[in-house]
């Protein structure tokens, strides 16, 4: 359960060998002189392999990016450049560390849909909500504090906790996302062991990477028992508006103004390339993460935060995300389709409700991370389970993204992956699992993979 | 020398008294939840009175805003526009966590002009160049490793070493910048205390706050020490391109390709409401900065990074950096014009030949922080000096900014000043420095003001 130790590769030892800052040398002179923070980062093992992967030929069911082609590009345009002529000058300087006052007040209309009365006051505007989750772990987690996460859960997210240092901990999920009796077990665990998580993370809607979302009885369930044990919960909610049946989900926030720190995003609902996300906090945590944020990027851009503010004013935006939905809903109809027509028995996957991802299982003695290559070679990609992961599970399982590829691709790409599956089934049958690759973490993968 | 102790306000000792996490409650909740960093933070006590120092009524010589009324707005925004039709697709998604390739390459040439031979593949674009660096220190810097930076320094960068718990150092400067003897001799009272330090913070051209400049015989000497002591130097130059007379400095960086970390911005010499910086690094320092970004915010905005990219294509943006120098040199005349006209005897200031700010002292026995809230109600403001110090120091002093009220206004507000200080001057002149306010640190200013 507790995380593993992602600085493997570097000897720690090193450390304290004496330092050896060569000026001239081609290999990292600086290697002795990282923070301790630092050696728990490195690169992926596979991404070279995505780099084969963004190739035309190849279906990518590996990425989270949103498709974007049907905003009227036209339209923005010009609205944009009637916010440089009019109001370039705010635009254009610098702006407040907690993000244009006018905008967060359009963030909270925002987060009515999802049932939240918050206060513009107490949003915090970031460049992107990735940046929300820093700034939250920056303020609350020393080296080795503990924080609960979803099994599986967000590999950005792990990524964050890793680089301060936490200790993750997985809570189980099932098809109803996050199960309260393995939550009331996990902090059991964790106060036996003279331990308090800093925080819950949570994606209630639409779950990165499961594509499972907690019904309303399960959320009510959390924060009764978050609220027992003092456990903060952070919220993370970018898929809240992508729902394909029935009103969005009540975010976990609307119900608990004081032990929920919500993060919203814009990525998903408009364009992701304007990096504008947001934290609606307690007031005191509010106060905290505005002076992290200055520490660390002075003030979001000004001029992303009005493009989204002119944006909200002047279109149809709500109108926009139903035209999302639809083409979402859509794709998510391909891909079930195409699991169903041409995937092998002794697989199994989730059926979201909305968002971009089916996590799917291969069947006993797979392993999704092994099997990468040859999938990659007969031209399609995912992204391994093991990702999702902060302790080495995941190894049968992976992230299938339906977000980007058309519907004839994602049919063409479920197709491909269905023969790798059966030609590795037929490998294990042969030779057992001798074959495959070592389980290694994926450590920090590409944005786009996220 | 050493740094203070900045969580002096917050009792240490609460963090181990059991935790009071109380939901609804209208006090902090989570004052026991925090990092040990987020102890550190605490807003900058006069950030209200800056808020009435915003007033129009009020000249303020506080802030480091760039004067952006010269820029041609309304072709920007036709650039923009065309960006957004012609290629919005990649502006307004996901892109890489290292930055816009095409960008990258521009940079080089940016950097080119301060005698920089830099390679696209070693540059990584950041949200600001305060972003770059918070993940120069978040790769470096361990709770308690030394910084050296200079005497006085920049505030942000201040803000970020204490936010990642460093130990700054602060090491005399002159009228030509850095003392290289100084240097020594603070690496040698390190070095007899068992400590190196990760790195030395340092902006040679047109310092922020002191507007002095390092010679370029000064520059050869900090580079050799720097060599010989295996001592990373982190060159902060947002206002390299904005001297007032004869070429731009060379960058340290031009000199020493392993051995310096450059920061450059686009927020002097184009617009910071962009929030485009970058850092150019060693190879291997290169990839950790980039495991960082991504950890911290994904991807940088592709949408600005898009729009810089198209000005510095389509628009003469050398021609548009000479308008800026003049409009600042015409601006740096008149405040010096009115120290010497208005200012009494007995201070002193130094005389910047390029970016933004005029350091003063003033008088035996006068506390610049002490005297700021007289100084307001006369209708002028400006940064006290103890905010450029992490250990208290700067108490005479003061940072005076020309980059954005008129001459005319400058003139106004040094005159307002020269009557505060006269006014003070005979204040200590009857009573002493008794009634002087007791001397605290500034916490973290807004972002405004840095």
């Amino acid at each position: 359960m507790s995380s593993p130790s992602p600085s493997g590769e570097t000897p720690l030892s090193h450390r304290d060998q004496g330092r050896s800052l060569r000026h001239g040398s081609r290999l990292d002179s600086y290697v002795d002189a990282y923070a301790e923070r630092t050696l728990g980062m490195t690169a992926s093992q596979i991404r070279s392999l995505f780099a084969v992967a963004s190739r035309p030929e190849v279906v990518s069911l590996a990425g989270g990016m949103p498709t974007i082609a049907s905003l009227p590009l036209d339209v923005i345009g010009d609205r944009i450049a009637e916010l440089v002529r009019s109001d370039g000058q705010a635009a254009l300087q610098y702006g407040s560390g907690q993000g244009d006052p006018r905008l967060r007040e359009q963030i909270t209309d925002v987060m009515r849909t999802v049932g939240i009365a918050g206060h513009p006051d107490d949003v915090v505007v970031t460049v992107g909500s990735q940046q929300a989750l820093d700034l939250v772990t920056r303020i609350f987690i020393d080296p080795g504090d503990a924080v609960l996460v979803e099994a599986p859960s967000y590999v950005g997210a792990l990524s964050t906790f890793r680089s301060y240092q936490a200790s993750i901990h997985h809570v189980q999920m099932d098809d109803e996302g996050l199960v309260p009796q393995a939550l009331r077990e996990a902090l059991a665990a964790l106060a036996a062991a003279g331990t308090r998580p800093k925080f819950l993370y949570t994606i209630p809607s639409y779950q990165n990477p499961a594509g499972v979302s907690q019904p309303l009885a399960r959320r009510r369930e959390i924060l009764e028992i978050a609220r027992a044990a003092e456990l903060l919960v952070v919220e993370d909610d970018p898929y809240g508006l992508l729902g394909f049946s029935g009103e969005p989900p009540r975010a976990l926030r609307a119900d608990s103004d004081d032990g929920v720190i919500y993060l919203g995003s814009f990525s998903k609902t408009f364009a992701p390339g304007l990096r504008v996300g947001w934290a609606l906090a307690p007031h005191a945590v509010r106060e905290k993460l505005v002076l992290a944020a200055e520490a660390s990027v002075l003030c979001p851009p000004a001029f992303t935060q009005m493009v989204v503010s002119r944006y909200l004013d002047t279109t149809d935006w709500m109108g926009q995300v139903k035209v999302f939905r639809e083409l979402y809903r859509e794709r998510r109809d391909a891909m079930l389709q195409a699991l169903t027509a041409h995937f092998p028995p002794g697989s199994h996957w989730t059926r979201p409700d909305g968002g971009f991802y089916v996590w799917l299982t291969l069947p006993e003695g797979l392993d999704s991370q092994a099997m990468l290559p040859r999938a990659v070679t007969a031209r399609v990609a995912y992204v391994p389970g093991t990702a999702f992961y902060a302790d080495g599970f995941g190894t049968r399982s992976m992230r299938l993204s339906y977000c980007y590829p058309t519907p004839e691709r994602i049919d063409e790409g479920i197709r491909r992956l269905a023969g790798v599956v059966e030609a590795e089934i037929d490998l294990v049958a042969t030779f057992g699992t001798g074959h495959l690759a070592g389980r290694t973490g994926l450590g920090l993968p590409a944005p786009d993979l996220t």
